[in-house]
């Protein structure tokens, strides 16, 4: 499944989004263009925008409306990259060297703000303040779970509920704001608010459990990062939670919880790689997936509605 | 003179402020909420909120109004601070240490987003797409400033303008959005909307430049950080800039954009804390006071009005 066939009912919408993003990068200082540069043409998916452009598509929202809001949702997530790359000293993202790893983290952390502020003015400029809030309230939940999280590295204990939680801050409220937004701004009823809100929250929810999956068994080409990289720096997810789940018994957890040793965490790594978690790790975003697919039927019939529920099955079955 | 007693007009509200920010610090997770009591019990200035009370009150503005966009105007700058002190691994702000310093960066840099992300939160509950818009721009302002100016540590070539132009975007911007917003909160007419800008921007330029003077005859005891701190990390304010633009002759000047040593910095430093360089910074600082002062003179005549006249003198006059 290819994600640009996916996206063909809002291929020049997306493109407008594109444009105002190299448009930006070509409005500061030189210093600051070269940085926009760097972190806006690497060929991202641009997922969560086209989420606010299909469902504004499946009500002829006026792309003017809908244009500011995608791109502030795309240089949202770009700024939580720059300060988690940051924050997690990771020195490739895609392939590429992170910011941090160019400039320094003093300028990282500077830029990530920039990119923040340009977000937060862009949806300012869709006039519409229930949009405006929501944007606020998820900057919110993303940056206090990423800190809460912050002080729970390496802790072995945490139940799937807690995982769920966490995902659901970090991630799927990005999804929700894209698709949320564009319901308000389509001046949708309630009812298809809602079903946009679950929409993008089953979609994100199943787009993070992939992530994590593909954290153990992804080639290191298709990620740009090495495998197993979540698990060495602490970050615990489902394939490790199920692990300990399915052994409760297992000395070898038990003793990864007191050693922390390179040679625990890689005995850890194995057993979260194995076929039965990998799978049921699937089984479990197929779910969350079945859910988003659900939801987007109670949008109007068309094209853009069709790329919404394909979406539920490329989430998946993507490799990277 | 004495802060509180300015404050004396707006002395409930400012406690209503402090009250919302005590509660804020009750909300989250355990290790969430020590930060923010780190951060917010600090016993600093409120400046910046009580610019947006006393505006408010000239007009008899609702404090329910005000409440929220003074204590948003209150987290932005703590947010800027942590950031600040992160980029510059500093250990010690208003004598006590800084979260990077208890923290670590990581923590420092998430923490800082979570208070930008309150108070945009707190911004939008206004309900005045205006003041929303004001805060984000701001928020643009302020930090592609500081990461513009990341990019020019230790260029002695700056000239007076460019400086300007770096503390207005630095600091001056945040006093105009206090007071802007207050001014539009209270549906004041467009004459005094501009008013209160330009006495924020000018109040705000005074600060900053005696902010600046401090860092070279302030007393450590008083500033909780060391004297010449800014030059020594690079940052050339306007003693700097004088004593330069004084001595276009001096050797010195010339050797020290080469060298850089120690040595040559600690040459600079005498140079710019010279009595000449002083006075005619603090001259400086006064003109920029006048005409705060001037435009503080168009709002309604009352206790409130006084005490932001009074503020023209107190921001000179401050040792710390």
């Amino acid at each position: 499944m290819n994600i640009a066939g996916l996206y063909g009912p809002v291929r020049d919408d997306l493109n407008a989004v594109e444009e105002r993003l190299r448009q930006l990068s070509l409005t500061e200082s030189p210093s600051l263009n070269a940085l926009l540069g760097h972190v806006l043409n690497h060929g991202g998916k641009r997922l969560r925008p086209a989420l606010t452009l299909l469902i504004g598509k499946t009500y002829g929202t006026d792309l003017d409306l809908l244009a500011p809001m995608a791109t502030a949702v795309e240089l949202f997530h770009t700024a939580t990259l720059v300060h988690d790359d940051t924050v997690d000293a990771s020195s490739l993202r895609r392939g590429r060297p992170t910011v941090n790893n160019l400039y320094g983290g003093a300028k990282a952390v500077l830029f990530g703000d920039y990119l923040f502020a340009v977000a937060a003015e862009l949806a300012s400029m869709t006039g519409n303040l229930r949009v405006v809030t929501l944007f606020a309230q998820t900057l919110r939940t993303v940056s206090s779970s990423e800190l809460t999280q912050s002080f729970r590295n390496f802790d072995l204990s945490q139940s799937r509920q807690r995982y769920y939680g966490s995902i659901a801050s970090k991630t799927a409220s990005l999804f929700v704001l894209a698709a949320e937004s564009a319901a308000v701004l389509s001046e949708a009823s309630n009812a298809i608010v809602t079903a946009c809100r679950e929409y993008g929250y089953n979609l994100g929810m199943a787009y993070q459990i992939v992530d994590d999956i593909l954290d153990f068994v992804g080639a290191e080409e298709d990620l740009g990062k090495p495998v197993g990289a979540d698990l060495l720096r602490g970050v615990v997810t489902l394939p490790v939670i199920l692990a300990i789940e399915r052994n409760p018994e297992d000395k070898r957890v038990a003793r990864l919880l007191e050693m922390r040793s390179e040679e625990a965490v890689q005995d850890l790594l194995r057993l979260a790689s194995s076929e039965a978690m990998i799978v049921e790790s699937y089984r479990i975003a197929a779910d969350f997936c079945a859910k988003a697919h659900a939801h987007a039927r109670e949008l109007p019939v068309g094209d853009a509605r069709q790329s919404l529920l394909d979406l539920t099955t490329y989430v998946t079955a993507r490799k990277s």
